[in-house]
């Protein structure tokens, strides 16, 4: 069977898996979040007015208000829930899943008139689809220079879509092979609004590709895995592994929820760091030891920006010992990035490179004034219980939107009707 | 300075060039032509539908009737016009330039009620950088398996729909930017809607990254050159002579023109077998020699249907023997690929590689039912007077849309407002 086919067979299956369920309650919750602080950055400002000028029939809610065409609000709501970069990561393909799958999702189950759980389950397959597809175009893929955010997600979005519109296998392995001819996304955009412009993209494909196949647009049945397919053609390496035990087996139940507003590879170090427990006063020296792959990504030693600080070791080590508070978007800013006690703070700092620790691993080595030290370690991927994360994600929504907004938030994502939570994404933050 | 700036440079630059001009006035004759009779597809009446449903502001024609938002038009327009796949090539890159960037220029001159002069110059510059770009992303790029139509027309279309927008010089250069992370097309999609489909996404994507960057959005500034830019990611070879005498030379005075409805690889043998002037009676045998790339593209023996008509020396030899008119699209038919005595002719016919021919260049050697032997070449590249393309063009449009239309739409690129010609796109074929 090719690829094509197993992923529709898995699309039209009923979704089994209450914990990857409530996973992706907590993810659309979190998405949500973030898509609506997005709502106030100025990339927001452009995409709206666009789609506004463009109109067209009313299907489908855009963030911070107003009713546009499916295609045109899953376009946006991409791009402005990734705009702040807070949103979800997986890191067995490294990329965002929510921001390119839910926005599709929701936009055709607005436009059919679905309910909540309907949409939970075709975002869990689609994400889950994505992350599956993501992993069999394989490291490769990812490492010349493909956003898998926005590659692997169109496909996971046309199939969260395909499923919501209720497609059957031969139009969803159709839509799979519009969406091969039509996904793109590259990480050279990263540091632009080309980057959340990614994840908008494959929202929108997932749509237009779902959309076309419905009305019996014809296109290749192979258009992942045949000759001159999307993964021959951009680098893939077809990971034979990569689909197995798909529908028992669910890697959603592995996502990564940032509770830190930079990048996810400072955010190990973060908490081995705050799990010590320090003051300023005590520091004389940290040691961070990490991955081997951050040090190209995230180890800026003297920011100047708050752009760069979100990508600087140095500055949350700062922050951490001063006691600011890195949940906060707000104090990730150029003043916090120049602030004199905490320049004063990074020179303390030296990041090494430990090929032993995993992606998600990061150690912290102090030296106390007194001379003496101290260590802390932490893995992401360690288990987090489903309440401690959701009290968290609370936490996080709460510094987002103010507790009163958080709190109806957690409840929309829990009521039948999408009716709530289409209604909190059209307010202005 | 980098490419992107050289053709930001290029584009904004008046254009010094009649004859390049003139070239284009006819293209823009044959792409309307090829697009209103395109119309009656079946991929026509699905995109329409989808983008009329969508609705929105009515900025642009749809080609069949109706005015969308831009970016739609240019969606459905470039799908449209290349349905019929019977507009014009370029050989250097191998692209179709036309149904990629005229839509694009179009939709974007209706959106600013520019002049059909306007609407040239945009077209002709666009066309030019995309066949440029292809050369710069070279034979790799199509080999590899990108339709250099969609993906070097992507910036084609972005560079004239943004001298159109006005555009300056640091906006075109983030257009460009958006294009690259946007840009997509595969060619394994042949054979399918999605070969034309991939023209529309390029038309579409020139207008989005235009709108966008006219809007202030923000890209990478190298997103074709850069480290995981567009060329690096996409097995581009960055060939150094691409762009040379840009503005001076004009590469789309070599623009070929399709006067037979099938694949271009065949029209040369055509002309050569055409050129002997022979009649069924006569021919004993006859070996077509060609470009051994071709052999693997339209040398289907026995095909059985009007598509894969579309693809067979064997069928097109036959048709010119028994003197079926091969610029008739209707003749193309699966009853004709049937035809008892055209099947019978095919079997007289041999097709060998003969790596000394160019790709526009076939010869054919016809042996006699008496035993004697005539010989016959056509080089596609030979020169041809713009007086006799426009004829040939205009018998073209006469067969595709009836003589009256063909005359008025002759006309209508020689008007200056564009409302003659969009008039005619807008009339049902």
């Amino acid at each position: 069977m090719s690829i094509e086919e197993t992923l529709a067979g898995f699309v039209l299956e009923p979704v089994a898996g209450e914990g990857a369920r409530e996973m992706m309650r907590l993810s659309l919750f979190d998405w949500a979040a973030c898509g609506i602080a997005g709502g106030a950055e100025p990339l927001a400002a452009i995409l709206r007015a666009k789609a506004l000028e463009e109109g067209g029939a009313g299907q489908a809610s855009l963030i911070g208000g107003g009713r546009v065409p499916m295609r045109s609000a899953a376009l946006v709501n991409g791009a402005i829930s990734h705009a702040l970069d807070y949103d979800d990561t997986h890191f067995a393909h490294i990329g965002h899943p929510s921001v390119a799958v839910i926005p599709a999702a929701l936009a055709m189950a607005e436009g059919r008139d679905l309910g909540t759980e309907a949409l939970i389950d075709a975002a869990l397959v689609g994400a889950e689809a994505s992350v599956r597809i993501g992993l069999w175009l394989g490291r490769d893929h990812y490492q010349i220079g493909f956003h898998q955010t926005a590659t692997a997600g169109a496909f996971g979005a046309a199939l969260a879509a395909g499923r919501i519109a209720g497609l059957g296998r031969e139009a969803l392995v159709r839509a799979l092979g519009l969406a091969a001819t039509r996904a793109s996304g590259l990480k050279s955009q990263f540091g632009t609004m080309g980057k959340p412009y990614n994840a908008g993209i494959a929202a929108e494909t997932g749509i237009e590709a779902v959309d076309l196949a419905r009305r019996g647009f014809l296109s290749s049945g192979v258009g992942l895995s045949g000759p001159q397919g999307f993964g021959p053609t951009h680098s893939g390496v077809a990971e034979e592994d990569a689909l197995e035990r798909l529908g028992s087996f669910w890697r959603m139940e592995d996502v990564s929820h940032k509770f830190h507003a930079c990048c996810h590879g400072l955010h190990a170090a973060i908490e081995a760091l705050r799990g010590l427990d320090l003051g300023t006063g005590d520091v004389g020296a940290v040691r961070v030891l990490t991955h081997p792959r951050w040090l190209s990504v995230c180890n800026q030693p003297a920011p100047e920006t708050g752009l760069g600080a979100k990508f600087s070791y140095a500055q949350v080590v700062a922050m951490v010992l001063a006691g600011v508070d890195t949940s906060s978007i707000a104090n990730f800013s150029d003043e916090m990035a120049r602030r004199h006690d905490l320049v004063a703070l990074r020179g303390l700092v030296t990041v090494e490179a430990d090929p032993r620790l995993s992606e998600m691993e990061a150690h912290v080595v102090v030296t106390l004034r007194g001379g003496a030290g101290r260590e802390g370690s932490f893995d992401l991927d360690a288990p987090m219980s489903r309440e401690v994360r959701g009290e968290k994600l609370r936490r996080k929504a709460e510094g987002l939107l103010g507790a009163a907004r958080a709190e109806a938030l957690w409840e929309a994502v829990r009521a039948p009707d999408l009716a709530p939570l289409t209604g909190l994404l059209q307010l202005r933050n």
